[in-house]
């Protein structure tokens, strides 16, 4: 009964924080979302930023789970099985009205130079954003269809940096014209072979 | 005298609002911070939305000067001084410690969900950084000097969104390695002519 609690505060907490920043989101808020008496916060959680800190890692989870889907999908090649993620992302940005962004891309901008926790967090999470990318592009380097120098670390933290980047474009741009260079750029440039 | 003022409220807000996010910054901060008596700030500014657009506003202005010293280095090609521009902007970031991002794109994440005025102004704002990068891309498609199917416009779109998401891995990451990435995958890739 306690771990529910604690897990629909994170839930609710994760919602908002999402919308409308961390610094923004008040516990009373989501102590009312859940309908947890005021004064029990303090009982699941030390403080406000361990809060966060255990929203960043629900988020971590969602999204490890999305990571270990794009790993398995062999009917596709690596190269391809990578477009085809983000544009899985994309699709839910669209369906969310190109809002929102990524959790973990939000928390970055906002939390990183406020908080050194926040921030080990946030790199750990990032690279946990990586590594899928980066091992689809090894595997697609070991069958002879990765442009010649591309370096799949390199390359992968790019991605990663260049897809928050066009997420923060697409809220302001609210459609898929930020997306659509991503994609464009990304694999029928980038990761093309040219002969 | 009043414009001074107002002038030293947007100046220490910017300063804030860059490191802090908007929703974070109190005005009771900045009044103090520029020595104005509480009360006085609507004298100035008709709401606190009002006056982050101003600060938007400033930072546009200093941002478009910059973006005039870009494109005017005519000792060096188009490309090289693209190349050079992000260079300069990641000299800063390094000497700040990696900290505070860009305040436009600070902005953007925080704001375009939460405000449509905030949108619409930020929506301009990152135009307006594209608009002397597309002019540098077409410059150099000119001189063919840009890889064939590039289409100037949509490229310099990608590469503001790019930077902006450099910008975020380098708040996470405090070092240079998102940007070195970022260097070497527009320029030495995606804008390298290769036969």
């Amino acid at each position: 009964m306690q771990d529910d609690t604690r897990t629909r505060l994170i839930a609710a907490g994760a919602e908002r924080i999402r919308r409308q920043g961390f610094n923004n989101t008040g516990i009373k808020d989501i102590l009312d979302a859940v309908g947890v008496p005021k004064g029990s916060f303090y009982h699941y959680f030390p403080s406000k930023e361990a809060f966060g800190l255990a929203v960043v890692e629900h988020h971590m989870e969602r999204l490890g789970a999305r990571g270990r889907e794009l790993l398995n999908r062999p009917e596709l090649e690596p190269i391809e099985r990578l477009r085809a993620f983000f544009a899985g992302l994309a699709t839910l940005q669209a369906e969310q009205g190109y809002a929102l962004g990524c959790p973990i891309g939000n928390l970055a901008q906002e939390m990183s130079d406020l908080s050194p926790a926040f921030r080990e967090r946030l790199a750990v999470a990032l690279k946990g954003f990586g590594a899928p990318v980066a091992a689809l592009l090894t595997e697609a380097e070991a069958a002879g269809n990765l442009p010649e120098g591309l370096d799949p670390q390199e390359t992968a933290a790019f991605i990663v940096s260049a897809w928050q980047g066009a997420l923060v474009s697409m809220k302001v741009a609210k459609n898929a014209s930020p997306f659509r260079a991503f994609d464009h750029m990304i694999f029928d440039r980038l990761l093309t072979r040219r002969s």
